[in-house]
C-alpha cells in the first residue's frame, strides 16, 4: 500500500492510518511513536507521540503530538455525542498548545480550503461559524462580556483561485498582529471511507498546505511564524484510486490471487487516468457532514480559548 | 459486469454504455437495435434506436431514440466547441420530437435534482440559465419579441428534502397548463470518468427518476402525462463500486487472475460498506463542469424552441 | 397614508399594520374587527378577528384570524426568547385550525419567494429546516418514530423565474396527495423597518401570492384548494417609498409645514422612478435575520405537527 | 445636503456626486478641480482630475483621477454595451498607472466586501472572475500563453466577520511577493439610485475601506503600500436617509414648503432610527446587477493587463 501511496504522490493526513501502514500487518511498536487510547461512551481519543527524528521519519510527518478522536455517531447531529466531543477538543486544545494562553492574547484562526467545493469547504465554515471578538476591542469593548479574549480569523483561499501561496497571506498578518496562536482548520484526505465525517485530528506540529514533509518552504508552522500552530481536520474525501487499490487487495485476499502493486498501480491508473490523481470518492451526505463537522469544531475550539463564556452566549458572537 | 451493476442495483443512465454493456466485448449487432454515428470536427454523435420489445428487453430501457453527443472538450469552456455542441443539440431537439410545435405552444421544463448538492445541481442550474417566458405572455406581452412561445419551468427538488415524488408534481402542473411538451434534464451516472462533463444524452423516451425501467408508476413518460417527454441528461458521477469493479478487472487482465464478479463484489462491499451505495466518484473541477454544463443545454434547448431569436437575445430573458 | 398605498400599489401584509391604518391617529374600534392582546415576558401576541364581510372590507382581507408575535429580541438569537416564540407559535397553530389534525394525516408545507434573493428566501428556508417525513412512510416506515406524521414540502419559486403562478403548482400537488392542511410561509413587506425580523404573522384565512385581496383566482385558500391553509410570515423589507413618505410626514409634523399626499407621491416618485416600486430597504444584516427566523418558524411548526416528539429528535429529521 | 451627510457619517464614494455636492445648484468651477466628459455612442466617460491640496479639500478626497464610466443600460446585460464599457475600462486603465507595466510584472487583485451579502459582494466576485495567473509560473508554465504576465488575488473578507482590518492582510502580502501594482474593487454607495448598477468609478488614489479621508492609518494608498494602487467601484446601495432626506427636499420644492437640514434629519432619524445608519435601499434586480457587474470589471482589468491575449482566453483563465 506504501506504493500506492508514493507512487500516486498521495497525502496521508491522518497519523493513526500513518501508524497504520507504517505496521503494516503487525502489531509492532514503532520505534520513537508512543500511543495512548482512551475511550468514552461514545468517542475513542487516540493520542500518537512523535518523540525523536527516527519516529519522524517512520510516520512521514514531523515530532509532536496527534489527537484522534473518532466516533461514528460524529457524522450525523446526534446531540449527545456532539457535546461529548465538543468536551474532549476544549480539553485536548489544552493539553496540545500545553502552556495556558494569557487573558488578553490574541489568536489567529486559519480556514484553509475552497468554499466553492463542498468537500474543501470545512476551513472557510469554521471561520464563519466561529466568534470573531477582536475587532470589538478596537470599535465596541463595550461589546465585549469579561473573558472574551481578541480572536480573528481568515479563510485565504485556495493557490488554484488566488495565486497565493497560504503561506504568503498569513505570515504578513501573523507579523502585523502577533498572534500567540495560530489555529489552522483543513479537510482531510483519509485511507478509508468510514472516516469521512467521523473522525478529527488535532495536533500540535503545524501543517503543510497539500503536501507532504518535504515542501518545508510553505509550511505553517512555528519554526517558520514564530508561534504555535494547532492543526485540526476532518477526513471528507478518499482518493478514487485508493479505493480501487482496496479491492483490488481485498479480491486477491478473496481469490487468492496473487497483489502485485505495481500491476495494481497501471490498472487503476488505466481506469482514472482522464482525470488524473484528481478524483474523489465522497457520500451523498457530504455537504450535511461538512456543516455539522465544521460547527462542532467552531465550538470545540471556541470553548477553549473562552473557558469562562457559555455556549449560548458563544453562538451569538459567532457572525 | 451486468452482474455488478444489478448486484449493487446501479443505473445504466447513457444508452450507449447500456449497448457496450449488452455487446460485452463482441462487436455484434443487438437485435432490434439501430446505431447511427456522425462524426463532426469537435463533437461525435450516436444516435441509437430501439425498435421493438426485443430491444428494450436487451438494453433494458424503453422502446424510442436516444442520442449521445460526445466531446472531450465540453467539459472545458471552448467557445467554438460550445457553439457545435449547441448546434447538434437544436438539431437533434427537433428530430426528437419529431412533429414541430405550433408557434403558441406552452413548453414545460423540468430540472430533477437537488440545487444543494453539486454534482445533483444540473437539473436546477438548468431552470435558472433557460429563458422564461409564459409570464411575460400574461403580464407584459409587450415585453416579448416576436417569436417567443410561452416556456416555463420547475426545479421540484428531490424525496428526501420535500417528500414528494417528482411525478407528484410535475403531473399537476402539466393537467393545469397543458403544456405541448415537456423536457426533463438531470443528472446522470456513467459507468466510466472519461464521461463526466463530456457527454449529453437526449432521447424522446421520457425519464424513471431515480430508478431502472421497473418503477413505471412514478415516470415521466408520455403515456402517463399524455405530451411528449424529452430526457436530457449529463453524467456527472460514477459509483465507487463501478471504479473499483474496473481496477479489479483491469488488475486480473494484467495479472492473468482469473476474475469472479460474486468475489469481486465482496471485495467491493466490504471496502465500500460504511456509505452503502451512496459513495460517488467525482473530478475537482464538478462545480466548473456542472456550471458550463448547464449553460450549453439551456441555450441548447432554447435555440430549438425561440428558433427566430439570437442568442444574445435569449441570454436577456434567462434570468 | 392609505393613498400612498393605494398609488404606488403597495401590499400591507400585517394585520396589525392595517389596523393602525384603517384606525389612523383615533384609537377606536373597527366595525367587525376584534383584538386581543396577551404580553408574556418577552413576547406580546396581538390576535385580530375580522368577523364580517363589514371588517373585512375595512381591512382589506379575508374573515378569519391573524396573530401577531411581536418579539424585537426575535432578530438577535437570544436562546430565550426562541424558545418563547416557539411555544407561543405551538399554541396558536394549534388555535389557528381549531379541529386537532388526526395522527395519520398528511401535511404539506409551502415554501414562497425566491431562494436566489436573499431578503425574498424566507420560504424556501423554511422548507429546508423543516422535518420531512412522508417519503419515510412509504421507503423506510422503520426509520420513523411514533407520532411522525406524513409531512412534506415544497419551495415552488417565484414566477418571474419559472413563469408558473404558485396555485398552479400547487394545486396539483394537493390533488394528487390529498394533505390535511397546508402551511405556506413567505416573507412579507411591512411599513416599519423595526418590524423587520422582529414579527411573526400566522392566520387561518390562506394567502394571495404577491397581490392584495382582488386577485382571488390565485389565491392559496381554503375555497379553492379544499383544505384550510395556514399562512405564516416575517417581514423582511419595507418599500422605499413607504420609508419616504414617513420621512415627508415627520418632516411636516416637526417644522409645521403641510402635509399633501398627492404632493408627497410625486416627489417619491421623482427620487425613485428609475427602479419603479421595485426598491426595497433592508438592514445589512438581513442573511442573519432571515436564517434565524427561517430557524424559528420551522421549529414552531414542527413542535406543533410532532407534539409528541422532542425538539432533539426533530432537528434529526430536518434535511 | 451636505449636513445630511455629515451627520449621518455617510460617504460620498463617487467623485461626480462630490463634485455635484460641491457645485449645489450653482454650475460654477470648483479650484484645483480639473473635469472633462468625453461621450460616446452608448457610454459617457468624466474624468475628474483633483489637481492640489485646495482641491482635495472641497472635494473630501485625495489629489488624483477619478474616471467615472456611466451608462445606464450596463445593469442590464446588453452585450454592445458591454464590449464598450470593456474598452473603456481598459484604456483608462493605462491612462490611471500611467508607466506602463513591465511585462513580468506581478499585479495583486483584492476584492473587498463580504461574499454573504449580496450587494457588499462585488469585490469577491471579481477574484472569482478575474484570470488567475501567478501559480502557473511556478507551477505548470507551459499552461501559460505569451503575455501572460503573474496575476494573484484574495478577497479579504469584512472586519466583521474576520475580525481584521483589510490593510493588516494586504499590506503583509505586499510586502512579500513585491507585486508592482495593486488593483481594489469595492462596491460603493451612492447619493442617487439611478447609479446603482449603471456607473463604474475608477482611481488612482487607493482606498479608504469603509470610511472617510480621516482614517488615513488603514488607507490602502501608495503613501502606505510602496506601490500605486488602482480603485474601482460600482454603486450597489443608496443609503435609506439620502433617499428620504431626497424625498424631503423634493416635497419642499413641490408646496413652497421651507427645508430645514436639521429638522429633516431629526424626521429621518425618528422613521429610521431602529437599525441605526445600517439601513440600504436596492433594487430587486441587485443579484443580477451584481453578476453583470463583477464580470464586466474582470474583463475591463484583464484587457488592461494582458492587452495581447483574446478575450475567450481570458475566459478560460477565469477559475
Amino acid at each position: 500500500m506504501h506504493n500506492i501511496i508514493k507512487l500516486f504522490n498521495l497525502d496521508v493526513d491522518l497519523a493513526v492510518e500513518a501508524r497504520d501502514l507504517v505496521r503494516g500487518t503487525a502489531d509492532r511498536e514503532i520505534p520513537g511513536v508512543v500511543e495512548q487510547v482512551e475511550k468514552m461512551e461514545k468517542i475513542k481519543i487516540t493520542t500518537i507521540t512523535i518523540k525523536d527524528q527516527q519516529g519522524a521519519h517512520m510516520m512521514g510527518r514531523p515530532i509532536g503530538s496527534y489527537v484522534t478522536i473518532e466516533s461514528p455517531p460524529l457524522k450525523i447531529n446526534d446531540p449527545y455525542v456532539k457535546d461529548e466531543i465538543i468536551d474532549a477538543m476544549e480539553k485536548n486544545m489544552n493539553f496540545l498548545f500545553n502552556s495556558r494562553l494569557k487573558t488578553d492574547d490574541t489568536v489567529l484562526l486559519v480556514g484553509l480550503g475552497n468554499w466553492r467545493a463542498t468537500a474543501d469547504s470545512l476551513g472557510p465554515k469554521f471561520i464563519e461559524y466561529s466568534p470573531i471578538t477582536r475587532h470589538y476591542h478596537h470599535y465596541a469593548p463595550e461589546a465585549l462580556v469579561e473573558g472574551m479574549r481578541p480572536v480573528c480569523g481568515i479563510a485565504p483561499g485556495v493557490l488554484g483561485i488566488t495565486g497565493l501561496e497560504t503561506f504568503e497571506v498569513v505570515e504578513g498578518i501573523v507579523n502585523k498582529i502577533k498572534p500567540a496562536l495560530l489555529i489552522v482548520v483543513d479537510a482531510l484526505a483519509a485511507q478509508n471511507v468510514e472516516r469521512i465525517g467521523t473522525t478529527i485530528q488535532m495536533s500540535n506540529t503545524g501543517i503543510q498546505p497539500g503536501a507532504g514533509i518535504g515542501n518545508a518552504r510553505k509550511a505553517l508552522v512555528e519554526e517558520k511564524l514564530g508561534i504555535p500552530v494547532i492543526a485540526i481536520g476532518c477526513p471528507t474525501i478518499v482518493n478514487a484510486s485508493v479505493i480501487a487499490n482496496q479491492a483490488i487487495q481485498k479480491f486477491c485476499l478473496n481469490t487468492g490471487a496473487i497483489y502485485d502493486d505495481l500491476k495494481a498501480i497501471d490498472s487503476i491508473k488505466n481506469v482514472l487516468s482522464y482525470f488524473g490523481g484528481s478524483l474523489a470518492v465522497t457520500p451523498k451526505e457530504i455537504d450535511e457532514i461538512i456543516e455539522n463537522s465544521a460547527r462542532i469544531i467552531s465550538m470545540g475550539v471556541a470553548k477553549s480559548l473562552f473557558p469562562s463564556i457559555s455556549q449560548e452566549q458563544l453562538e451569538l458572537y459567532a457572525t
